[in-house]
């Protein structure tokens, strides 16, 4: 019998006796193995939280009763369960469901996520909101052990705690974020696991527990001081005890049974905060994300029978992979490079570089504001630190890069992976705001290269710079696949390099833009225009005496990034431009000033008028408008 | 005997008697009240660290060892010791010492501060680096509990209970950041220091620890049983032990005998991450500080006898009073407007608010992210939260407002005090930046008033739309003196107000640079120019056909903002223009791409050519050069 089938709603499933929900999970787990097989996407997560997912819904009455995810990774059950099991195969892609939980695709989604650790602190308002307008209702945020160690989360648990609010947070503990989880919360969480004193102790209060509402008072007393006692002896989750909120656990996150006892229980008798620490484990019930669930976290296609995943075409390295394999090299000869991850070893490209200089590596957890300040003592004590987060996640650490790296001009580098378009994760993935904002930091350096060789030589210069903090930023996926075995060259501060000597126009690319950019100047000659063609290479500083002769000898000049235009790169070219005497027609591509959807990056591409056909269109719009001043400037 | 004079570093405090050092506590804090009362500063913090500094430089050999100060409110005897005495009285003043520890001011400051909840991150970071250069020195952070708070302190404490690394965190306890300190965590320690149970215990096993060098193997063994038996039973600070790290406390801060001999010790046997719970009290020996450390946290000018304040000339509300005061008003008519704020009740003017409607109040701590998620949470409930966070403060909190906020485009209203020059306290707290960062966020509103009644009028605007976040950024201090007393009037999203006709230029002003404006437009006037007058009101979004028609009109465009030019308001407009057909000459009047030093406001736009004066003669100059192509335009 397929009961998935029926369930198009929870409402839905709410009306299955119990015994029908082990069943279910099994089929709601082929089903995410089977579609996610064909779409990639967050397989490990997801499949260590099916019977989670299916205790909260059977337990609160959702959507009136809020689940708030965090990050999402884990929420592919939650997204087929409340209406979206038959656009599910569309995930991830163009015009498709997100892969993220997003207040706009359903009211079971209340809150949009992607960054980790918002849940405590979103549910914690949706709670506060609800005591004040007097309603009623259950307010559960789900948060990863990984997630705990965002200092977001922390602030959270630390508001949660003091107040007197309902509501409560089932810490899905699985050991792991992306990678292996790092940081002393952690190692709590495991010992609280493995004290088996406790474990055996805990049934039989639970035991009693549970028939409270039974008990007269003088009992319930006992119980409480009895509880209690056994907590302060044995300790477990005393220190969310400590923080203010009450602790259920360690409860096995797979037995449907034991969830359903306590969710019942709380929604019924919880009126303060409560931590509910729940142990799952990550890829549960495909093998082959039980034993690789790094491999598994987020995957592309791959075969459901093997477990191999499906290659693209390209056997040539990532830009991840070259910044991995140029960070190892640039290890070797400088014994003071160290280099710094908020919990993203493997997909920053550094777990060669952990493995060859254990002790210069430091995954710090998912705590980017913690990286960059770390890494600013260790410059300050003579090291040359990298610091590998992605864009998007950066954002987190916008305050520590202006206050403890830049104030000082202090040596760090950064390394930015996923700038730009990032395709299937979407708008909370996109880092379509890095160069806009770190152009405000004062004497930041800020590096874009057009293909993996001019990244090996941005990070060279960067490791030869001792000026102040430089930043490098690069997109997700492949370059067009030049040489990595160049010997590497130093490139001049501030100085972008000239492709191609044209007239008329000048096209400045910015980074990843240039095959495009190299498009549209093959665009224009077709119609006998031949543009000057420039490399920018920085978005900071500008080069004075560069731009000024481009300003000068061109009467349009056109800026390339995979960047908001929104104080953006071309935006910087333009300030600058104002103090000179000539001013040519200036034309700004980028991303819009807006939140990009996910899909295919082509796709979005297309729809944002950014493809070499469409932005030469615009050009030669733009050059005929301007033709009469063309004409009388030359 | 004055011995402080003799104190010209910690080495002279180093070869003192111990029975010397309460003698000159007392005369630092009398060197401190007098300096204070004449410059102001930051009294209170500073009063009630001094036992605690003193003790630290008279065990750790400074500047070898090093001391990391947390925001540095309480760096004062830090300063005073370590070879600034005699320049003390110059402490915030333009051209004197910084306000906060700042690297570039001495070899004992060691991270230059000034945003809470760093030293712990930084500290790690100097440890971790010591280890790696194989170096030997100790590193000690000293944090307040207030900053405890704090995400990136937390993150930073995950980090360090997790590591091996020798390092010190003195938990500054005295119950108050600036406000008196809300959360969990603040409440745990409260609990802690009043565990008498334990304290009457606790000393006897310390004086046992405190001889662990000169017993055998076997002995310490049973010491280390009975000291870990007791906490686990007592649990005084057991949840930093849980977090991994040693803890010892609650400790009398104004015990220089019991710091002495534990710092002694930890400098001499500690190998590991340790936490030193000492408890002060802020205002020390001051009995108005201590009778009232809010006040006192960091003052004007004031009479050391009698502990009142030297008011300035102005009666009038400063803009944080106009904002405070609003709010009430606002919040009688509307039961859903709330106030959220970060550690500063007082300093925003929100006490007002939390009096009138404690239920609708919401001091978080100093955290600011969970500031705006939290509120996000509660805007999706329907609420209509205010989130209260000065402007260099919020910088903490870009991927909140990005990815909780405007993502959904959820209706968070954020009030930014402390926008643009904030003076004395330098570039840790100028808000130089927020156009810029805001002006990145798609859908984002950001408003600057240009004086007290517009403030007024953009927030009931605000509180009346309901397009998505809204900004209103305004400055530290007073305004013109314009009425708070008439009746609301709504703006309309984006359009600018034009106050003056000209020809030939057009003064565009946003926010509180206004004054300065008419004063370059008259000073204008004298040389016969009519310059056509504009406040801005927006920095997002630009309303298309006002600047439309402006650009068209003029010959010059000048924008003038009180936040760096990079990326800035001006910037903004100009990119604007970029489409446009007409291409005058454009001037835009910011702040510099720098951090901006400490001192009176007045000298600093002095120096920055930031004057009408100035700017009027650059206008002057500019149109002189332009002079041809203006009369062949008109």
């Amino acid at each position: 019998m397929n009961i998935l089938e029926k369930i198009n709603s929870p409402a839905d499933l709410r009306i299955l006796a119990q015994d029908n929900l082990p069943v279910l999970a099994q089929q709601i787990r082929k089903f995410i193995i089977e579609k996610v097989s064909q779409t990639g996407g967050h397989l490990a997560p997801s499949l260590g939280a099916v019977e989670l997912t299916l205790a909260l819904h059977y337990c609160y009455n959702t959507p009136e009763d809020k689940i708030v995810w965090d990050v999402g990774h884990q929420a592919y059950t939650h997204k087929i369960i409340t209406g979206r099991r038959e656009r599910f195969s569309t995930i991830r892609q163009h015009g498709g469901l997100s892969g993220f939980p997003r207040i706009s695709e359903s009211e079971y989604d209340n809150f949009s996520v992607g960054h980790a650790s918002t849940s405590i602190s979103a549910a914690l308002g949706l709670a506060t909101g609800r005591d004040l307008l007097k309603q009623k209702s259950a307010v559960v945020a789900v948060i990863g052990d990984g997630s705990m160690s965002g200092g977001l989360a922390l602030e959270g648990l630390n508001n949660m705690g003091s107040s007197a609010t309902a509501m409560t947070v089932v810490l899905n503990d699985n050991e792991m974020s992306i990678s292996k989880n790092v940081g002393a919360l952690s190692k709590y969480l495991t010992r609280v696991i493995t004290d088996k004193r406790y474990n055996r102790l805990k049934n039989s209060v639970w035991d009693l527990l549970g028939d409270r509402s039974s008990v007269g008072k003088g009992l319930r007393e006992m119980i409480r001081t009895v509880d209690t006692t056994l907590k302060h002896i044995l300790i477990p989750g005393k220190l969310f005890e400590d923080m203010g909120l009450r602790y259920i656990g360690p409860i096995d996150g797979h037995d449907l049974g034991e969830m359903i006892k306590i969710f019942k229980f709380l929604k019924e008798e919880s009126t303060g905060p409560v931590l509910v620490h729940v142990v799952t484990k990550k890829g549960k019930g495909y093998p082959f994300a039980e034993a690789n669930a790094t491999k598994f976290h987020g995957v592309s296609k791959f075969s459901p029978e093997t477990g191999d995943l499906i290659k693209g075409g390209s056997n040539s390295l990532s830009y991840s992979g070259v910044f991995g394999k140029t960070m190892v090299e640039l290890g070797k000869t400088n014994k003071n490079l160290v280099a710094i991850t908020a919990a993203m070893p493997d997909g920053t490209g550094l777990n060669e570089f952990r493995d060859t200089f254990p002790e210069r590596f430091f995954d710090v957890g998912i705590a980017e504001g913690h990286a960059v300040t770390f890494a600013a003592g260790l410059a300050l004590k003579g090291l040359r630190p990298v610091v590998a987060i992605y864009s998007s996640f950066l954002q987190r650490a916008y305050d520590q890069i202006m206050q403890d790296v830049a104030l000082d001009n202090t040596n760090v580098i950064f390394c930015i992976d996923r700038a730009g378009l990032v395709g299937d994760d979407g708008p909370t993935h996109h880092g379509n705001f890095d160069i806009s904002y770190l152009c405000t930091v004062p004497g930041a350096v800020v590096m874009a290269p057009r293909d993996e060789k001019e990244l090996r030589d941005m990070m060279f210069t960067a490791v030869e710079y001792s000026g102040g903090p430089v930043f490098i930023r690069y997109p997700r996926g492949f370059g067009p696949g030049s040489t990595c075995d160049a010997d590497f060259e130093k490139i001049e501060i501030g100085v972008p390099q000239t492709i191609k000597n044209g007239s008329h126009i000048a096209l400045i690319s910015l980074g990843d833009m240039y095959g495009d950019v190299c498009g549209v100047r093959e665009l224009l000659a077709d119609q006998g225009i031949e543009a000057t063609l420039v490399d920018a290479r920085f978005a900071k500083p500008l080069n004075t005496a560069f731009y000024e002769q481009i300003f000068s000898n061109h009467s349009i000049v056109a800026a390339f990034e995979n960047n908001t235009v929104a104080g953006g790169f071309g935006s910087a070219v333009l300030s600058f431009s104002a103090q000179l005497d000539h001013r040519p027609k200036f034309l700004s591509f980028g991303l819009p000033d807006r939140f990009v959807s996910h899909g295919d990056n082509s796709k979005i591409k297309a729809e944002l008028g950014l493809t070499p056909q469409a932005m030469a269109e615009k050009i030669i719009t733009v050059l005929k408008a301007e033709s009469l001043e063309l004409k009388t400037n030359m």
